[in-house]
């Protein structure tokens, strides 16, 4: 960190407007309930409005209606559109500020193949290893032990962290990030049955990544089969996700953790899906469907919307007699019909 | 790749009877949607014959009665029992050829213990670690990054892809392929409840896995408590997998990505588990069982069959009506019998 | 191992009492089933009491009340008050014996940046990582390949497994054990929307984890927004959960694999998670509340007790049948309603 912030830094960091005192030093960035007088803390959400009464922060980002109330309480606001992305703003540029890019260059233990193509300002980390062909654009950054594998493109800016492994000919996009331990191109799984063996298909596709994309630690994108697993601009994808071979995913999807993606589904733009959704193979999901968590997409959806499908939870006992019921549910049915009826004549 | 293809270097390479011009030059495999007249595509699917109409593809490989309406079109068919098997041995031939097998050795940067034993032809990358008793047969490849803990023993052409990772006294048999980022013998997860917290207890087992084994990325097969966790020949396990301790999987069984199994699971042959599903511990499936993806089996299932358990997902408002009433679906049950007897009487 | 062991060795290394013959060899440890002469075994479980009158097993722990079938029969018994505890004990004095603590020391070939902090007996491995500023306790062990990054603490006897990672500034308590593969402190999944584009929340908060806290083969434990992510003392997960920013656990909780926990969740002490379950985010969960296996919680739940929410698997025939009324349970209900209205009047 170098030199003490003010209400004003922080506002002339986001394009927010002071109202109250300027100079008040601001140390932290802190949510509304854990806030003191030398944090900085944020108002986006209406039902929170009551904690702008009650909260020790010096300094609330907020919007202009909610001003005056904080104002009045002696403390510093900065008035902006949209409370939430300055937030995100803010902790951008706070980091920038606090951990300047590093010195680039080649930690002396990373191995970097004969003939590699490194960018300016590129970061190699200890016991990295980039292999032969791979291409590097400016300002990369290669944390320790990750693996770049063979004729491997990574474009401007894209932070690989530890640990992360690039498999042999996949293309990531700009300002890409790869948390550590996720496995970019992997084999997909693809075996031919004969005989009640399974004959290994080799996989012929890599990767493709647009710019922009994030993908969680302990996340695996597999090559495609022949083509290659697409994933666009945009996609942010959580942690301890599988997205099989030759799946697509348009451009600005999210993923929570733990979801799973079955071969050559094609999902569009700007989707939604809650942790632990599960989606079937060669199925299509249109742009804007969201899908809640843990629910399991078995036919295609082509349809905006929210989807669900959970078994409601609930005491032992209880669900015990429902899921039994459950079973004979069919028949349930029937019985009502013949009821109805009978009841009818 | 070394040197140009043609059609009838590809049907002598997968055993296949070319008809029409065998000359035809080949450059890539695609599929018939996005073949071109230099790729050799292959039909499977009796649903995709319509493409064999429209198909830009130069070369099909594809069964005896679909050669004719081919060839008839000028391209050139290779026919073959089985299109999709023989499609699979072509990606393999064609990676053979693509990429023949390395230089052998150990590169300067890998930690090699005294003592360990190499076979002939072993091939060993940056900074790979293989620890004090560990044996390693003819052609075994081990990626950058892996770890092959003390007294592992490898079977021949076994390939431990970048950053796998074997715990000691794990055995793996021949030709077994463990993608990036797997772990092999971590602890099983034991513990004694005592007053209200966990004691240890240390896993001494190990994990035995037959030959022609496949293990995805970031998949974890954990170490026996006393005896081994034991995978048979020919299990393929696709990624982001949970083996527990002391599970038995049999023969050529397959597991898609994110499936759970709990510890002391015995688990037939020829099984199939689609992604997500989940076994709870201690019971037995029998030989040719297949569970679709993302159920959960709570008991024993020993007739061979097609099981499924899954919340059908809707539109968020029908899914809220419906399982709401779900919760209550005995009390419904309850009430159409007393309808029923009323009724009856 | 060094020397040979009797049975009042085992007696008197996990504090129970000889019945029998003290001076019978024991060479293993093994379950009831599968022991022989050379073996203790232990009886833990009531319903498996009938294995005493077969078992091979020359020593076996059990409680005082059987040990008299089992001295009749010739064998040695080892009377304690909890078997299966006793049982953790003598695994994990075993461990300890047969794998005495290697000689501490930094392998020549890991990278250990100047400035950091290292306590008695701490052993490297080869090709691990400690980042600048770090700080380890005496007698801790980094594995091959563990990235340790800035600033990060590590408890007394703290064990992190090969490739297991932890980001900047986490710190872990006493007798932690992080198994390979595990990425504690990777960023939360946060992102402003804007204009249909993400825009990311840089995570400034890191994780924080107590005394005797184990950590699961491939989980993840993300660092939080602002303030820490938290697992108490005792805590113990599985391998590939997933355990998002926010998160707080309280002590002694236990997960099994596979289990997601969102953003944000509260979950009490002394609670038990079955395989994936998973628990949405930013609810609370109290003290003692047992989840079962694939069952997900949308909502708090306060009152402690077993809480189920699966569907429950069948043949698939049945499934579907079943799958497919239950989509339309609300207009059955209607219907019974509708029925038991006319039957009334």
């Amino acid at each position: 960190m170098n030199g003490s912030l003010t209400a004003a830094d922080i506002a002339a960091a986001i394009g927010g407007e002071v109202r109250g005192d300027g100079r008040r030093a601001v140390v932290r960035i802190a949510a509304l309930e854990r806030a003191d007088d030398g944090s900085v803390s944020f108002l986006a959400q209406p039902r929170l409005r009551p904690l702008l009464a009650s909260t020790a922060a010096g300094t609330v980002i907020l919007r202009e209606s909610d001003a005056d109330a904080l104002v009045a309480r002696g403390r510093t606001a900065i008035v902006v559109d949209d409370p939430y992305r300055a937030y995100a703003a803010l902790t951008r540029w706070w980091v920038a500020r606090e951990r300047p890019v590093g010195a680039s260059g080649v930690h002396p233990s990373a191995y970097v193949a004969p003939g590699v193509r490194l960018g300016a300002h590129v970061c190699i980390g200890p016991f990295a290893v980039v292999e032969s062909g791979a291409v590097l654009g400016a300002h990369v950054h290669v944390g320790a032990h990750a693996v770049v594998g063979e004729r491997v493109q990574l474009g401007e800016g894209a932070v690989v962290h530890a640990r992360a492994t690039l498999g042999r000919g996949c293309r990531v996009g700009a300002r890409a990030v790869l948390h550590s331990g996720c496995v970019i191109g992997a084999d997909g799984f693809g075996f031919a049955p004969h005989e009640g063996r399974w004959e290994k298909i080799e996989q012929l596709g890599a990767v493709w990544m647009g710019d922009d994309v994030e993908i969680g630690a302990n996340t695996c994108v597999d090559r495609g089969a022949l083509d290659d697993t697409v994933i666009e601009d945009g996609v942010k994808l959580d942690n301890l996700i599988q997205i099989a071979h030759n799946v697509h995913i348009g451009a600005h999807t999210a993923m929570a953790g733990c979801v799973g993606v079955a071969g050559s589904a094609r999902i569009g733009r700007h989707c939604t899906f809650g942790g632990a959704a599960m989606i079937l193979g060669h199925l299509e999901i249109g742009d804007h469907v969201h899908i809640s968590a843990a629910s399991v997409v078995m036919s295609s959806i082509t349809k905006p919307g929210q989807y669900s499908g959970v078994f409601p939870i609930d005491e032992n006992g209880n669900w015990e007699k429902n899921a039994a019921t459950l079973r004979q549910l069919h028949q349930l049915r029937h019985r009502l019909r013949a009821l109805e009826k009978k009841s009818s004549t």
